[in-house]
């Protein structure tokens, strides 16, 4: 693990100090001695994280913090604040500006190294997910910006033995987060995984005498459901070791008992911040995939995905010597139902015809509306004499019950259904689109609610 | 760093060998000892990571390799071939069945956790852009299958002092990569930064008696362009303290010297295999974001992204206290265009009418084609007056010159635009463009080709 990290100082001696140790340490080390440089320095060198001084003349570091997680281009760096060990207010104007951590001066090298090594770590992830469609800065449809993530409480899972340590952390924290306390480790990661509003953050209070808490830990980063979410841990200052290694494991953050309650509350609020601005990032990625690939009105897939995976099916099945069909699907009499019964009410028969093609497929087989009226299934591992059935059962589903498209109002539909099957190895997604088309138009040429086999 | 490991040998003591190496080292371990149950184990336990043996009755390793590689489900799952020493050719065929690594029996601690620590770091990114839209297992929309990857040869930097050792490298890589040496250290992080064809893979000869190497690979990793580019480095045996400190920098793989060419031509294409299926990966969903947030035919922005983008702007800028400035553009009497020239000589309208447009506006606004022939300007820091300029140099831009329509046809084009600005903080997506649209159709009603302001 290594990055860029932007130190930012207006003492000489300081910059230079945690520049030594970051140099012999293989980071890449930028600096600027006030406020404005530090901006500037963002803007030109992009760092993975940086190291913020609170005292300083001129703009101060808390403002900078504000000014960078206030820029939608630079929102998403880690800022550090250092701060004086006798200015703990500092912490928490630092938090309420946006900071990501904090370290106290004297600064401590494995706070130092842990703290940045797990930020740049997240961030990574992160940049990931920031994808830009294009030279601008779009990311896909993100509709929220990362303030708005605080309103609700942290849903946090302390893991203690000790009820009287429980009560303690919780209500230092009740203000803010919902506590779920749990006095049984070895249950922790199992209920954490199963828990059906996922936890924000999980708080482990490590007692190497009586637990494994980095088995724990290890746990929790196997599991599918919670191997993102962050951990927390507190130890005794004298578990060094216990420490290094869970820091290794890929454990968010860290207290040392005594627990001041402020810096708890800080760094947990932090954590949970972090962790909603990923996943919004994430989702944000989902909504916009799902956006290109689906037909709003119907969610089904669209035509565009219906042609990048057609055609890899066909490769996939026809290199394996099986087979698989296609049925095209059209809606008699469209128009007619538009024009009696409104737009309206034609959106509510396509509605209702996914829902019905949907109930008659397996989660397998890939339903998609292709344009206004025309439907298309792929149904993989399956040949015409099995399609045949499957497409008969769905025109039958359709015209036998009417498509309520109000309160009260209900019209019949029908579909007219054309089949093709994949045939040899020259066979194409084009082709086999076409030969579907074709038994469709025979089917709609033979009197309509019917299906039809193309030929070949 | 922890994961999810599935060891699978058929000899009982190897598999309990492996399992308490890396539960000591906090890994969860899923053992299977035969091919099918490690088939099975991995559709049930999901691992982060494969240490398959070889040798193995009934289905051996090989072909275990090729069907998790074979499967679109589980081909992104790391695999590392469990090999005999005296059976080098198993490497060929293994790297053939795609596998991503190799590691000699008796297993060494070191390259046990550091492949399996690089491989599932490279896992964890993977996995974020291995996005799913919905239940199904649609990764946006991947167009090709990573079997494909390895038909062009791979751009490989190689950082070697020594010219004769470049030389045998080179030649040894030549059937299948093209090298390029550099021997001045360090020039190539500059160089391999700033390359017009991004490198595939960079091979660092290390001598830490001449240069500093670990000072390189920090420096590729603190570069944009570079940072996700592979490492393999290559190193004495003596040299394990600077081996360690560079896996842990991230450096992807080694090999010790004396350098065994079948293993070193093994490695190089694993590694530029692996980077180009996660360089896919990448490129397919950022194509897939901008599909869900472009107008396919003009390239512009569309409808549902101003609707996204242009209510974040609102906030920004009204709690700024800055304005910005929306114009609704239609193009006037457009469906005579359509009748007397045909479709396709509208659709190059429209398309000739977006470059003009994208060349009367800065980087920073926002150009959206909103509907058949409506298209919507967001100018930022832009007031009415200012707004009226830009206007008014857009429709006589577009009413000075023909727009060609064919090779040797030209049509006459006019727009009617109306434009409203950022109001008080009350002002609203909605509002701000009704007023533009408002003032578009009295635009309209003054007899087109003009711009009109919304009184508001």
């Amino acid at each position: 693990m290594t990055a860029r990290v932007l130190v930012v100082d207006d003492i000489l001696a300081n910059v230079r100090l945690l520049e030594a140790k970051l140099s012999a340490e293989y980071f890449e080390v930028v600096t600027a001695m006030n406020g404005l440089d530090a901006l500037e320095a963002i803007h030109r060198t992009k760092p993975d994280i940086i190291l913020l001084d609170v005292m300083m003349p001129g703009i101060d570091g808390i403002e900078v913090c504000r000014r960078i997680k206030a820029n939608p281009l630079t929102q998403h760096i880690p800022v550090v604040m250092v701060t004086a060990l006798d200015q703990p207010e500092d912490r928490v104007r630092g938090l309420e500006a946006g900071a990501d951590d904090f370290l106290t001066k004297p600064v401590n090298d494995i706070s130092l190294f842990c703290r940045i090594k797990s930020l740049v770590r997240l961030k990574m992830l992160t940049d990931e997910l920031r994808i830009r469609a294009d030279a601008t800065d779009s990311i896909g449809l993100v509709s929220k910006t990362s303030n708005q993530t605080m309103e609700r409480p942290g849903h946090v899972m302390l893991v203690d033995l000790r009820d009287t340590s429980a009560d303690r952390i919780a209500t230092a924290l009740s203000e803010k987060h919902e506590v779920h306390h749990v006095n049984d480790p070895s249950k922790a990661a199992e209920l954490a995984a199963a828990a059906a509003a996922p936890f924000e953050l999980i708080i482990i209070s490590l007692e190497p005498d009586r637990f494994d808490g980095l088995r724990l830990c290890s746990q929790l980063r196997s599991f599918e459901a919670t191997r993102q979410t962050p951990i927390l841990i507190l130890v005794d200052p004298d578990s060094q070791q216990v420490l290094l290694r869970a820091l290794d494991m890929g454990v968010n953050d860290y207290l040392m008992r005594p627990v001041d309650r402020q810096e708890l509350l800080a760094r947990v609020n932090t954590q949970v911040r972090r962790w909603r601005y990923t996943e919004q990032l994430r989702s944000s990625v989902k909504a916009t995939i799902e956006l290109a690939i689906t037909d709003s009105l119907t969610g089904l897939y669209n035509r565009r995905y219906l042609e990048s995976h057609l055609g890899n099916l066909i490769e996939h099945f026809s290199n394996r010597g099986k087979t698989l069909s296609v049925l095209a699907i059209d809606v008699d009499f469209f128009k007619a139902i538009n024009d009696t019964h409104g737009h309206d009410a034609g959106d509510k028969v396509l509605q209702e015809l996914a829902v019905r093609i949907k109930m008659h497929t397996r989660s397998i087989d890939l339903c998609c509306r292709t344009g206004g009226e025309e439907f298309v299934l792929v149904l993989p591992s399956t040949d015409l004499v099995a399609a045949s059935i499957i497409a008969e059962r769905l025109r039958k589903s359709i015209a036998s019950k009417s498509f309520a498209v109000g309160k009260t109002h209900a019209v019949p539909v029908t579909v007219s259904i054309g089949l093709a099957c994949l045939g040899d190895v020259t066979d194409s997604l084009d082709k086999i689109l076409k030969r579907a088309d074709e038994a469709l138009y025979a089917a709609k040429r033979e009197g309509r609610n019917r299906v039809a086999r193309s030929a070949a």
